[in-house]
C-alpha cells in the first residue's frame, strides 16, 4: 500500500477522499496479516470469543449514569436510493380476526435486511474472500438454500460488551464526513486521544461518520456509491488492539472502494480473516449528543440478534447504556 | 372472585389446575383495581416509565459472574401445533447475485410472529378490553391497516432493568408445571421466599414453567388449548409491586382461561389495564441452570424491540447477564 | 359536467389534457346514473354475470389465427417510481434442501400487487365510495384484517370473453399517449370506427395508450402522477354498452383526475357503481402488434385470477387469443 | 422393469398399489427413452413447442357448451398435513392508507408454492435428474439465487390447447383412488375407450384421482407419503401421444414413489426428460361433474401462468372451457 501522502490528485483532497488506492496484492498482503483463522473455539463465534465473562462484568460496572440510548433505524417501508429493498409491515389482525375478549393486533415484519436501509448485525457466513468464509471455510460447502451450516448468526447469540464511539465529526469540529471520505488509522488514534478513551481488546468500535443526520438534512442518497467509512489501512490498527465487533452509521467500508477489485474490503477483512461481525446502519445521533453530554465515549453495549438457524445476520437494536 | 380454596372439583386439584373461576364481573373489578390510566407521560411507554437511570444502573451494577444468557427460541420455519404461522427464513444471495469480491451471503426473513412460536414482545397497542388499549385509548380510533398511532413498539424503545426469574419447577423439585397449571399470588411469594429473590418496582418477572424442556421430552403441543401461566388473582400482587415486563416461557395467561369471556385475561390486565408489555413464548432453560448454579434468580436483563414504527410487537432475543 | 370544449387553457390543449373538470356534484350524478347496484346475483361478481355461456361460445368461436398473446408484465423485484412495493421472489431449493433425486428447485413469490408495477386484476372488494362497495355494501362492514366477505376475488372466478382493444395510438398514428392524456367519449367512438370494432355486452374493453412503450423508451415515470386513461365522460358509454371488464396499460383512470376530490374517479364508477373489475398495467405491446397484423381488433380474452379467499384481486397474467 | 403381474404380494393387490417396483437402472433406461433433448427451439418451452396456432385454434373451435370451469384450489393460508408451507394473504389497506375518495382495498400475497397446498405449475427448471435439467443443461449451471437462467416459467408463456380428462373413479365407478394407488399405461388406454376421447399431440392429460373429494370426506393427509399418481410405465405411453402437459389433483406421481432412488420419478420424466411441465394439486371436482353432464371429456384448457423472470413455476388457475 502506498504512503496516504501519495493520494493521487483527483481522488479527493488529502484526508477527504477514499484512497489511497490499493492493490489487489497489498490486499491479499493485508487479509494474511489479519487473519485469525484456526485461532477459536468455536470457530463461528470468531472474535467474539475475546469477549469473556470478565470482559461482560467490567463492562457492566462501567455503566455510570443509566442512560439508555438504542441504535436502531426505524423500519422503513419505503424503498429509496437507500433502501433497494424495502421492508415489510403488514397488520393481520385489527381486533377483527382472533375473537375477543381481548381483542388482538397483530401484524408480520419482514425484511432482506442487508443492505443500507435496515440496521442489522453481519454474521461470520455473510462475507466469503477467494471462495472462503471465515477460518478458511470453503463457502459453496457450507452455505446453501437452507442457511449456513458455520458462521450462522446463530452460532454467534448475543453481545454484551464495552462499547466505543468514535465520533469524528465531534473531533473534527463539523457537522458530518462527507460520504467517499475514508477513515484511517491516524483518524482513529487522533479520536482517541481527542475523546479519552483507548480502544482494547474486546471492545465494540462504533464508528460515527454523522450519515443520519446528514441524510435528515440533505435527503437520501445511494451509500452504494459514496460512503464515509474505514480505509482498510486502518484495520491492522482495529486487529491489533483485539476488537470484537465493528459498527457505524453507515457499513464501516468506505465507498468508493480504494481496492483494485473488491468492493467491500472492510467486510472482507472483518469477518472473513478476523471473523469480526460487523453492524450496519446504525443510527449513533442520540448516542452522540448522550455522550458529549456525559463527557465519555465508552459505554455498555448490548447487540441481541434473533437466533435465526442458519441466518447471514440479522435486523438489530443495539443498546448503549451509558 | 372465589377463594382459591373454592376450587371446584372437576377444575382438577388444589394447586395444579386454572381454577378458581372468575365471573366477567370479577373480572371487570380487578381490571379496574389494577388499571393505571392517565399515570404516566408518555402514555405508550406505559410501566416502562418506572424504570428510571436509576434502576438501570443498580441492574448493571447487580451482574457478578458476566455470564450471558439469551433467552430466544430458535426462528422456527416449520409449521406446527404450537407454530401455525411458520416464519420464513429464504436465502437471497448465495454469492451469486452481489458480484464478487467479496462475495456475500443474504436472507430474508419474515413473521407474523404474535403466537406460540416465535419470541415476541407485546406492545401495548396489541391488547384492547372493551374495545380500549392502555390509557383508556380507543383501539379502532388509534390502530389501522398502516399500523397503531398510540401504543407501538417503536414508542417503547430497548428495556434495561433488572430480571427476577420465578422458577417454579426449582421450587417444586418437578420437572415442569403440567399445561393448565395456574400459578397464583402465593406461588410467587413462596417462589420468592424459596429463591431469595423479592419483585419490586421496575423489575422484569420471567415465569419459567419448564414449557421447553415438556416440549423437548414430550414433543410439541398446542399451548392455546392448555398452558401454565398467571392465574388473575396473581396480578394484584404483581401490579403492587410495580413490575414492568412479565415475561415466561408460556405466555404469562394460564390455558383454558379460568375467566369467564375473557381468553387471554393476563394479557388485558397487564398490557391494557397496566400498561406492562409481555415477553411471549422464551427459553428459561439456559437460564434455569445458570442461575441455580449461581444460587441467585435476579440478574441484568436487556429486551431490544426491533423499531417497527406503528409495530404491535417485535421478535426479540432478550439478554440476561447474571 | 361543463362541455369539453370548455377546457380552459392551462389543462392543456383540446385533446391532449386531462379535462374536463368535473365537480363532486356531476360526479355523483353520474355514479348514480351508471350504477347496476341490486341488479345482479350474485353480486359479487357484478358485470360478469353479463358474460353468459353464449358469450364464451361466441367469443372462442371467433378465434382465427390461434396465435396467443400473454399480457402481463414481468413480475417486478426492483422499485422505481412505478412500482413503489417491489414484488418477491426468493428461492427457497437450490437442490440442496429436498433430498435427490430428482434435485428440486423451487421459490417463494410475494406482491402487494395494487400499485403500477404488477399486472393485477381488482375485485370488486378493492374499491369503495362514500364507504359503500358495489351493490351498496358497506365496506367496513364486510371487509376486515381476515379479507373480504363480499366482493373478493375468489367470488369472481375466472372471466373467459370477447375482447376488443381500443388500440389509441394506432389510431392516432402516434407512439403513445403523453401521460395525462383523457380519452373520451368520442375518442372510444372514433376508435371503433377506425379499428373495426364495437364493443358490446360483455365484453373486456383494453385501452392501449402505449405507456409501455413509453416506458421502454423514456424510462419509468410516476404514473400516479401522470397517466393516460379513461376520463369520466367516456363511461356512460361504455356503461351502455355493457362491458364486463376495462383494463388497459395504466390503470383505467386518467390522472391527474379530472374529478374534484376523487383521485380515482373511474376506478370509482366502474368497481363500485358498475361491478365492472379493472385490470390494471397491462403490456399490450404484442397484442398491438398482432392485431395490427391480423388486421382485427378483437380477440378470446381469457383473465384467471388466483382463488384468494376474501382477497381484493389478484397478479394474473392474462391471455388474449387472435 | 418387471412386469405388472410380477407384483410382489404385500406392495398391494394388483391395480391397486404403487408397484411393480423398478430399479434404478430401469429407470434410467426408461429417461433415455422417453426425452426430446436437443428437439426444441427455444428449448425451455420444451413440449409446449408441441401446441402450434392449429392447435390452439382447434381446441377453441371445439368448445361446445362454454362452460367455464376453474381449477385452482383455494389459496390455502392454514398449515396442515398436505400445506407444510401455508400461503400468506395479508389486508395492507383496509380504506385508511390511501387516502379517499375512493378508498381503497388492497392486500399481499406471497408464496412458496411447491408442495401439496397451492395449486401451480411447474417449470422446466424446477427438476433436474442427475445434475442436468431439460435439454441437458446442468443444473448447477444455470440456476442460482437470483432464479434460473434456462427452464423459467417466464420463458414458458400460457398454454392453450386441448385438455383430456383421465377421469379414473368415473371409469371405475369408485369415489376416488386410494392413495398409493398406480395408473398404469393400461388404465389410460381404459380410460380412453370409457370416456370416448384419445389423448393426442399437443394435449393437456389432466388425472382425476378424486383427491379432492376424499379429503373433503375424510380430512386432509399427507400426499408426500401416500398418494394416488401416475406409475412410471404410463409414461412411454404418454410421450408417444406428445402430450404437452401431465397435470392432477395430486402431482402425477405415485407415492410412495416405486422407483429405487428416486422420490418424484413421473417429474424426472415428464420435466426433466421430456420438457412436459406439471399442474399440481389440481381441484378437478367441478370438472368431473361438468365432463359427466356433458358426456365429453375434452376441453379448451387455458394455464396462464405469472411471467416472472428465473421462476421455477407460478400459482395458477387453469381454466378449463367445455
Amino acid at each position: 500500500m502506498t504512503s496516504r501522502s501519495a493520494d493521487a490528485p483527483g481522488t479527493g483532497s488529502a484526508g477527504t477522499g477514499n484512497g489511497p488506492a490499493v492493490s489487489r496484492r497489498e490486499f491479499d498482503a493485508l487479509f494474511d496479516a489479519v487473519r485469525t483463522w484456526g485461532r477459536w473455539t468455536p470457530a463461528d463465534r470468531g472474535a467474539w470469543n475475546r469477549v469473556t465473562a470478565d470482559h461482560v462484568r467490567r463492562a457492566t460496572a462501567a455503566v455510570r449514569s443509566g442512560v439508555v440510548v438504542p441504535l436502531a433505524l426505524p423500519w422503513n417501508t419505503r424503498p429509496g436510493p437507500d433502501n433497494r429493498r424495502a421492508a415489510l409491515h403488514h397488520m393481520t389482525d385489527l381486533g377483527d380476526v382472533e375473537s375477543p375478549e381481548p381483542s388482538t393486533y397483530k401484524d408480520f415484519i419482514g425484511a432482506d435486511y442487508h443492505g443500507k436501509g435496515v440496521t442489522h448485525l453481519d454474521a461470520l457466513c455473510h462475507i466469503a474472500y477467494r471462495g472462503r468464509l471465515y477460518d478458511g471455510r470453503p463457502a459453496g460447502d457450507v452455505v446453501g438454500a437452507a442457511g449456513a451450516r458455520f458462521g450462522a448468526v446463530s452460532a454467534l447469540g448475543p453481545l454484551v460488551t464495552r462499547g466505543v464511539l468514535l465520533d469524528l465529526p465531534a473531533v473534527l469540529g463539523i457537522r458530518w464526513l462527507e460520504p467517499g471520505r475514508a477513515v484511517h488509522a491516524a483518524d482513529v488514534t487522533a479520536a482517541e486521544r481527542a475523546l479519552g478513551v483507548t480502544v482494547g481488546e474486546g471492545d465494540a468500535v462504533l464508528l460515527r461518520s454523522g450519515h443520519v443526520r446528514r441524510r435528515a438534512e440533505l435527503g437520501a442518497w445511494d451509500p452504494g456509491t459514496a460512503s464515509a467509512g474505514f480505509h482498510v489501512d486502518a484495520v491492522p490498527l482495529l486487529a491489533g488492539r483485539g476488537v470484537a465487533l465493528l459498527g457505524g452509521d453507515g457499513d464501516s467500508d468506505v465507498r468508493p472502494s480504494p481496492v483494485e477489485g473488491v468492493h467491500s474490503p472492510v467486510h472482507a477483512l472483518a469477518v472473513a480473516a478476523m471473523g469480526v461481525p460487523l453492524l450496519d446502519n446504525l443510527d449513533l445521533e442520540a448516542l452522540s449528543a448522550a455522550a458529549a453530554e456525559a463527557g465519555r465515549y465508552e459505554f455498555l453495549l448490548v447487540v441481541a440478534p434473533l437466533k435465526v438457524p442458519g441466518g447471514t445476520g440479522s435486523p438489530v437494536n443495539p443498546v448503549a447504556v451509558l
